[in-house]
């Protein structure tokens, strides 16, 4: 991959993982307009497993977090594979994550950074949007995070 | 209804049900440019029941892609309801799946299949887009399964 | 605030409150083209706390429906601050919301009405679009309803 943004992974030392892929009958990806909606991604560590477990239970916020940040890395995964370059991101329209929370934990937002602040580190200030975060009661695969984007692309 | 779809699913022997309708202060769907922003539609039976329980406890996998497909019949519904003809369907852009999880069930991708499948049957690949599915703690009306859409139009 | 909306906020003695701002790495919104992306809002009462607790246990029907009302104020407000005057809506085109909920709650869709009615109240019949409602595991700061929405705009 070239570009800017390669770039900018390179002096991060960030390479990005392979995109885990659909689990099902959907597509990584849908673009309308300039508009590309991406699908639920899940955290999967260097050796291609997946974090899984409640936070706030299993994982505690910092493990949560770097749960988020592996997410943010399939994410920027996904989009580099669909669009070739990551310079084609005009910015990160909407984030909504969705953390595997044990009862009585209320941190969701403080998980979710961990993906946010990766894609600002990577993109810039155009890798902040709008965000929702909350807890859900049960993930697939027992994923400790799952985040979903709409993005906005050039080209 | 006429049209290429409208065929499809005479082929498939697939009768529409008529839209369940909102349960509030909001409509069926709301439409911005070529995008249709569909509100959740949840599992309708043919007597005009609903479906309702936990998949992993009330129902099984199949039952919980059963209530996911006759979803996916209520989202159907309402696009032919707001459109005329399911022929302006240019594509299901996203889905998001939110299933009835009794603890401890992960595979919501596994139940909202039931509803990517059908898309899929009746639209070809215009029915097939990105799409989240996660286990949520409680329904309305306890429904087991309910999914939102955003759908790419035509005229 | 000037123009037509403010009027009427005026007529029906809303005065509205301060956006709480964002609570991490992202911002109270993300516009791309028309369509304003707001980050989830929460329920702040007039002195600037946040209403907590689970529908259906801490809370009932009716102070769900006014925490709803509350996040509906939070959505206004954000939609002024970033827009200058809320006569630049054009349409509320989609909620999401999003109930803090105990076990055996299925009343979501009550509750968001507490939202969307104000809406409508303060915006006419472009106060009204396509939504969601669903009981989720646990909010932010544990906060009692959290709504999302996407809102068509002009200028």
């Amino acid at each position: 991959m070239d570009g800017t943004v390669a770039e900018r992974l390179d002096e991060l030392g960030i390479v990005l993982p392979a995109p885990f892929g659909p689990v099902g009958e959907y597509e990584a990806a849908a673009r309308a307009g300039d508009l590309l909606f991406l699908s639920g991604s899940g955290p999967v560590r260097a050796d291609g497993g997946l974090v899984t477990g409640k936070v706030g239970a299993d994982l505690d916020l910092d493990e949560g977090r770097e749960a988020a940040r592996l997410t943010g890395l399939q994410i920027l995964a996904v989009l580099a594979d669909q669009l070739g370059s990551l310079d084609r991101v005009l910015r990160v329209v909407k984030l909504f994550g969705m953390v595997n929370t044990a009862p009585g934990f209320h941190r969701a937002p403080a998980v979710i950074d961990g993906c946010s602040q990766l894609l600002v580190d990577v993109l810039g200030p155009s890798g902040r949007g709008a965000r929702s975060a909350i807890g859900v009661a049960e993930l697939p695969f027992d994923i400790a995070v799952e985040i979903e984007a709409v993005v906005q692309i050039a080209g």
